[in-house]
Order: structure tokens, then C-alpha cells, then sequence
């Protein structure tokens, strides 16, 4: 039985805690929240435990799964974790993974743990099948698409801007440009060809929807390249329509083995809900995480760095007997 | 650079051989051949040694890939070359992988050798995603589709009939299927739901099509469990339109993280050429098995037991940096 902690009760906390129900090999053993513990309304017999008390469970927690955000929690709190537990975290800040992991190694290593950073999907699932992908077609392209889903950072864009109540926006790739990557002639796809953004908005009393709109549509990085569509709608609506976290994509490598003999490898995720799946990414890596520092074998890691079969329950027999 | 000779110039050795030219760091050292080397014409500069003298390359070779049938050469050849070479098979024969990976993991182990065995895509890329998307998504359900492909068992079955001269059979997955499995509802899908049989086939002279059609039909295990369509062409047709190999397929899992949540995983394959695109999978794995047997992990490995980095030709800073 593998222990485990959960630290932060968001969204992805909350999927932790699902996923240990679906692995009859991982328990989850405490909750650690920065909030008043008796505050905390969970879905399951682990303990609730304060942040403060945290070094306490060095002892009974085999691997600690590290719920916060990449922007302010975990550029923290795992180098500060790593020093006492195994951990997992999903960093997501593409660029700044390099500065994380050599971070987390060194501490990691220092104190025997192991530390698995940036697992999820993307980072995560999309860079394992980039790198398979990449390694059997050297001479190829790659496209990842991403959607249809809803994305926080542009939905909080829309949401700084004066007069919006609430927003909701959904990247969508485009079925187009999907199929001619497919037919494998290698398409160069510019970003307005490759997704649309559809936004719901809620307005404030009074706000002008048609300034309202042409500030979305214009707002560099975020809008400006895309062509997006807006819609205003009620709160009641929003809340009802669009509080599910649906998400998802498409990473496709298209390659050449010889002249004109031409290969399409495709990976694609359809999520119901982004933080769930996540989380039960998190959890079977958990259980790789766990072996791994059994075997001595110390530091960070990402996804590339850990054989496919730690990550299941099953033994190298039962694998290959029923995988392979 | 890491040197790699082929044992079996058919069409995956001369795949394999395609498949150096695309990359940089492989440099194909020999071709070691039953035939009398005078009489193979090869696409490189590779030396063409009779299988006789092989012995001789036992310091000059990293990795010797076998690409041999696994019907009759595979389990006699992997055991044997293991005890003087690191190997790479595409052992296929999934019923009796289990007894030809503990026969080669003895022989490899006792001589300080890395053999991975059943590398490809089916076993090998597909086994893979079978087992990623199985340990996240451990309450869920397995589809695989083939095709649409030419499958050689199938082809061969069809010859044997008598008046038969010459048979091409595709494996044609059911698109229909497909899109249910896609929608994530889990539906049980019969033989005859998943993949229909299309067979091209050249009578002999004074043959009886509607006698060989509905032999062709009834066949057990083959074709009795199939929607099959069968179309008598001449041996030109069948010559001109029916001689590449293209294939591919799909392997689904689709599975629920909590009640009614639901989430698919999907990768697909579309393959010109199937023993071009296998050799490419053997390509990248002989650099991984070069990689283990220098850091000293010996014994027999399937794709489960390495690590997706040790394929790539990038280093771990590169492919954190790059890909991740």
C-alpha cells in the first residue's frame, strides 16, 4: 500500500482524492491545507491536517502530491517539500521548467528523495507522445492542438476588463486544419488557422457590450491572432452552462521514412473534466515515484526520465503477458 | 555513433537500413545475410557479410537488430545473438512472449548483453499506449482497431485455398465502431462490429470463383466471423495496385475518473509502409539498448521496461528545455 498526502484542496486536490478511489494500491493518507482544517468539507476518511503540521508525517507519508498553481505554489513548494517527502507536482510554466528542475534535483538529491515534476497532461502525456513521436520520425513535423476546452488564463483576461461580471473562454482547434495535418503533407498552419476562441460573457449594469467586445477581440497575444466570437449571456446561464471543465487536444507527428513514404502518429485526449484527469495522472505517477526511491534512484524527474511500467500496478509478468 | 548491424535483408532489414539515413548518430557497420553476400544488392555503403563470419563482428556491432520472421527465425536467432551481441527483435507472436522473453533474459543476463524484445508498433507503440492509458484510467475499457492494412496471415490463408494464384487481404476497422468507442460510452462491440475483411484475389486458369468466394467466406478464425467482400482481379492489377503495405489502427481506452465523468485516450497509426515505419521503432530502440548495456542493465527489456528519454537522440537538458 502506497501512502499518500494531498497538499492544497483546490480543483486538482479534489481529483487526488477521486483517483485514490479508482487505485486499491494507493491510500490516501492526510490532506494538508493552508485553511483552518475544521473549515475543510473533503469526500473522504483522510485526515485533514494544518500545513503547520506538516514535518510530522515525514514518517507516514510515502509520496506527497502537490496540488497548487505553477505561478505562485509550487516554484515554492516543491524544493521546500522535496526536502522532507517524495513528490509529484504538475508545474505547468513551459519555460521556466529547466530553472524548476535543476532546483528540485538538487534538494531532492540531497536529502535521498525522489521528485517527479511537471506530470499532467500537458506538460505531461503531450511531451511523452512528442518525444516517442520525434525518436521514430526524426524527419517529421509536430502540431499539437489543444480543445476543445476551457482555458483560466484567457478567461481572466476577459475578466479584468472593465464592465465584465464573469467570463468563460474555450479554445477550439480547427477541424480543417486537423484533417490536413492528418493527410500528412506537413502544412505550415498559422495560429489563426490552427484554433478559435469562443467567449461567454457576463456583463456589469450598464457595461457597453459592443466596447466590451472589440476590447476582447484586440487584446494582443491573448485575442488578437484569433478569430474569436463573443457572446453575452446571463450569470444564471454561465453558471449553468459553463462550470464544467471539459478539455483536450491532438498532438500529431508527420514524417518522411524515405522519399514520399510518408507516416501519421496521433495522440489525442477528450476530457469531461481537466482537473480530474490530471489528477489521475498525478496518482499513477505517484506510484512510480514511490518504486523509484525504493530502488535508490534519487533527484527530479519528468515523464521522459521513467519506464512506462512504474507507473502500473501490475508486474513485469502480468504486463507482458496481457499488454504487450 | 553508435554501430548497428541487421541480420535478415527482407523488407525490414532493408526498412532498417532506410531508417539509418534519418539518424545522424547510427552508422550501419554490416549486413549479415543466409544468402550468398555476392548476390545481395543493398541500398548503402554497409559491408554484406555472410551470417557465417558474424561471429568476427562481435566488438566491431553495439546493436545487432534482428529482422527475422517470429515464426521460424525469431526463436531460434534472439536466444542465440544475445549470447554475443546486444539485440533488438520485433518478436510478434504475443502468445508466446512470456517464454521467449524468459529464454532470452537468461542468456542476455549471463553475458552481460541488453536484448529488447516484440519492439514495433503492435506489440510495441500500441502495447504502450495500452498500458499509459491503463494506469490512468484504471476503471475503464481497452479497444484496439487495425487497419486499414494488409494482413499477411490473412493473405497467406487465401493462397492456400486450391485455384487460388495470388491474394491480398486489408484489414478494415469499422468506422462506426470507432465513432461509438470515441463517444465514451464503453459499448461491447462484437468480431464482426470492429473490422471488416476485403480480399483481392487472382484465380488460376479454369478456377470456380463462386466456389473459392465462398470457401474464402467460411473460412474459420479468418474470415467465417467478418463481413468479407472478395473481388477476382488480374495478377497486373493486383501487382500494380496492391503491392505497397500500407497499415495502422487505433487504441482506445475510455474510462470514468468519477461517476459520470468521463475521458477518452486515443492513439492512432497511419502508415504508408509498415515494415519502413517498424524499422524505425527498431532504430530508436537499438539507441536505447546501446544506452542501457553501456550504463550496465543487462538481461532482456521490453518497451514497458525503458525509459521514453533513452530514445531520443537529444540529451535530457534538450528534451526538458525542447519538448517537455
Amino acid at each position: 500500500m502506497i501512502n499518500i498526502g494531498i497538499l492544497g484542496y483546490g480543483n486538482l486536490g479534489r481529483g487526488v482524492e477521486k483517483a485514490v478511489l479508482k487505485n486499491p494500491d494507493i491510500n490516501l493518507a492526510a490532506i494538508f491545507t493552508r485553511r483552518n482544517p475544521a473549515d475543510l468539507k473533503t469526500s473522504s476518511s483522510a485526515k485533514v491536517v494544518s500545513i503547520e503540521q506538516i514535518e510530522d508525517w515525514k514518517d507516514r507519508i510515502d509520496v506527497l502530491i502537490l496540488c497548487g498553481g505553477s505561478a505562485v505554489d509550487l516554484p515554492k513548494q516543491t524544493p521546500k517539500y522535496a526536502q522532507i517527502f517524495n513528490v509529484v507536482d504538475s508545474f505547468d510554466t513551459h519555460a521556466k521548467i529547466p530553472e524548476h528542475y535543476c532546483l528540485v534535483d538538487n534538494i531532492a538529491k540531497k536529502n535521498n528523495k525522489t521528485a517527479l515534476i511537471s506530470a499532467g497532461w500537458d506538460p505531461g502525456l503531450f511531451s511523452l507522445n512528442r518525444l516517442y513521436a520525434n525518436a521514430i520520425l526524426p524527419d517529421g513535423k509536430d502540431y499539437t492542438f489543444w480543445g476543445k476546452g476551457v482555458s483560466q488564463g484567457h478567461s481572466d483576461a476577459i475578466r479584468r476588463i472593465e464592465g465584465v461580471l464573469d467570463a468563460k473562454q474555450y479554445t477550439i482547434p480547427i477541424s480543417s486544419a486537423i484533417e490536413k495535418v492528418r493527410k500528412g503533407k506537413n502544412p505550415e498552419l498559422s495560429t489563426r488557422e490552427k484554433h478559435e476562441r469562443e467567449c461567454f460573457v457576463v456583463l456589469k449594469q450598464g457595461a457597453d457590450a459592443k466596447k466590451i467586445e472589440q476590447e476582447i477581440k484586440s487584446m494582443p497575444n491573448y485575442f488578437s491572432d484569433y478569430n474569436t466570437t463573443v457572446h453575452f449571456i446571463s450569470k444564471e446561464e454561465l453558471d449553468k452552462n459553463h462550470s464544467s471543465m471539459p478539455h483536450g487536444g491532438f498532438v500529431i507527428r508527420s514524417g518522411e521514412t524515405s522519399s514520399n513514404v510518408h507516416h501519421v502518429i496521433e495522440y489525442s485526449l477528450k476530457l469531461d473534466s481537466n482537473p480530474e484527469f490530471t489528477s489521475s495522472v498525478l496518482a499513477a505517477y505517484a506510484r512510480a515515484v514511490f518504486r523509484l526511491n525504493k530502488e535508490g534512484s534519487y533527484g527530479a524527474k519528468t515523464v521522459f526520465d521513467i519506464a512506462p511500467a512504474y507507473l502500473s500496478s501490475k508486474s513485469g509478468e502480468e504486463l507482458r503477458a496481457q499488454m504487450l
